[in-house]
């Protein structure tokens, strides 16, 4: 665990550029800090969100990736939980168990996760260098790599018999989509819940609902063409906001009586995330903000809430994350939780350029990118 | 019951002028409504909201008033749960204990509250007369008169002990301000809280953090002589953002080491609504909007809420309002709960603009003014 492994991994060296696969040194794992081979791992919007639209004007050079699944090839001095061999997953939230928001059941925050992740975003720290310059390491982690060396508080390990190529979708958008339907929304048996934006974080959300066991799950896109899919992780209902002349929120309250119980917004549009608490009921209407922006605030009359709406949000959909990705890759294992469903795409990890286009148009739900030896 | 009462009443002919007492007749109590002769009642800032800020050009003219206690007079056919000399209290807020809301434990609202408030907000359903026309029925009630008609819905008996020169305030600012801190935010053993604004309603809310057990409470007004009272229910600190160069979010969190569990909104302004929201700690930090407004919206970045933070309202203080009144009252009598402390002027009736200029200029917490025969 002494050599510096040289590798190859996806730079990106300035926004709104597609990124190129480099070979970069990835440093041995320090104290506290674990060695990673990514067997798989998948493009995420918040992976596009910083290449396109986050003006980080100082976040570059970086390796971004943040969705994936490997296996530990070394360890650094202290680290008693992991061995070379194991099979994990790398958290981009961290868990640390030891901080007062760790140890609290109220969130799955990390006081310790701002503090590292500061400073792996930092070049000074990043134990990633390409071309003799250091690069950021994107939320800590950068998965876009074939190795990489994450703090141990970042990476969890889970059943070795799962499949790397599936499960690594569990390192962001399906725990966030489900989580919060289940965790921070608490969806309950019987309700009416309504999913706004129906990319792999929205129907992760209406299989939350769905195993929660909501009897009408209404899916709300511009695009038609993922209805199909929502189908198939439990939407009963489908809504176009294109094909109604007046306000979204009217529609869902003339459909529903009164409005939603709960109402998910998987978008990051602060528009929609107003529309998403406008359509829920107004006596116990519960709305979570899924969807990421730093472009816009959010708002409302204060009477939306003062008549019985709570307004949440949630990341990582609500689960402590070392906790957390062991439990839903086993839900799997188990056929109580679909994954494969989401995989639209596999390709070989030098294609991200490819994927990176397909997620940005639209085309795909999840692409899995896997490094051919 | 079937006579027409004539008798006193405050009427407020048009926006931003002084009320006038005039002779107003006063219907019989129709089917399902009670007449009340109202004992005491006192002012509330909706009262002056409607009267000064709410810019409802059709609401005019009204009699205003919905904070009270009085005695039941006569019941309309149908009333079973009312006689001639029961002690009462009127809510604006209805429970009618059938709809689904009434039958939630998730929420106070009462579905048949508001087609039976648009109702007594017609001129046409109104029960008062002056000079010949019908004049609107504020919040569904008027207490601003000798005599009033009301749903049976819209009032509760209480205790016949009580007095009703202190418990009319249990109408609505003790139990918003209270109930937003016990009910809506739950407010837990051991926690650190804020409120803004030291009104009525604020220090009820100051009164329901220290009753639920929080262990320090600060007190954030611009206005330093409201800290005294402050303290008297409980507040430990004091802050007048008006001492600070920094924003008041800021000087919370220094304070508490990260941002308070809970804070309240007891103003109405969205701007502080905002620094009440941003002043808690992110992982798991509660605000409610209290204090009512609809000339802004509120708004903040979504970040604020995906760190985990909950942005919630509150409309009487989440009490279900026939259920809770009575409650209230009970435990003031038992000396489990603060109401004399917030009463700092005493009037007649006919010194009802004197009380209106002293709550404009923030120089009262609550007057209450009582009819002499």
């Amino acid at each position: 665990s002494e050599t510096v492994i040289k590798c190859k991994a996806a730079v990106a060296w300035e926004p709104n550029k597609p990124v190129t696969i480099e070979e970069i040194e990835v440093a041995p794992p320090e104290a506290d800090e674990v060695r990673i081979k990514i067997v798989a791992t998948s493009v995420c919007h918040t992976d596009l969100y910083h290449l396109f639209e986050g003006m980080h004007k100082d976040g570059f050079p970086v390796v971004l990736g943040h969705e994936a699944a490997g296996i530990v090839e070394s360890v650094g001095s202290g680290v008693t939980e992991f061995q070379p061999g194991d099979k994990v997953i790398p958290l981009f939230l961290a868990q640390c168990r030891d901080c007062r928001f760790c140890k609290s059941p109220k969130t799955n925050q990390c006081e310790k996760a701002w503090s590292h992740r500061a400073d792996a975003m930092s070049p000074l720290r990043s134990r990633l260098t390409c071309k003799g310059k250091k690069v950021y390491q994107f939320s800590g982690i950068s998965t876009f790599s074939e190795y990489t060396v994450v703090k141990q508080i970042n990476v969890t390990k889970i059943d070795p018999a799962a499949p790397l190529d599936k499960v690594c979708l569990l390192g962001c958008g399906i725990c966030t989509g489900y989580g919060a339907a289940v965790n921070t929304a608490k969806v309950d048996e019987g309700s009416t819940c309504a999913v706004f934006g129906l990319g792999a974080i929205g129907l992760a959300a209406v299989m939350g609902c769905k195993n929660a066991g909501a009897k009408r799950i209404i899916a709300v896109d511009i695009n038609p063409d993922k209805f199909e899919k929502a189908k198939v992780f439990g939407a009963t209902d489908f809504v176009n906001p294109k094909d109604h002349d007046k306000p979204i929120s009217q529609v869902l309250f003339e459909m529903t009586n009164g409005g939603v119980d709960y109402s998910l917004e998987c978008v990051g549009n602060v528009g929609v995330m107003r529309s998403a608490l406008e359509s829920t009921i107004p006596a116990w209407g519960v709305s979570v903000i899924v969807g990421w922006t730093t472009l816009h605030d959010f708002s409302a009359p204060p009477g939306d809430l003062i008549a019985g709406r709570t307004w949440k949000g949630t990341m990582f959909g609500g689960f402590k994350s070392k906790d957390g990705v062991p439990e839903m890759v086993n839900a799997y294992m188990n056929k109580k939780l679909m994954v494969d469903e989401f995989i639209t795409d596999n390709m070989t990890f030098d294609q991200i350029n490819d994927a990176i286009e397909m997620m940005k148009h639209g085309k795909c739900i999840r692409t899995v990118l896997t490094f051919t030896e």
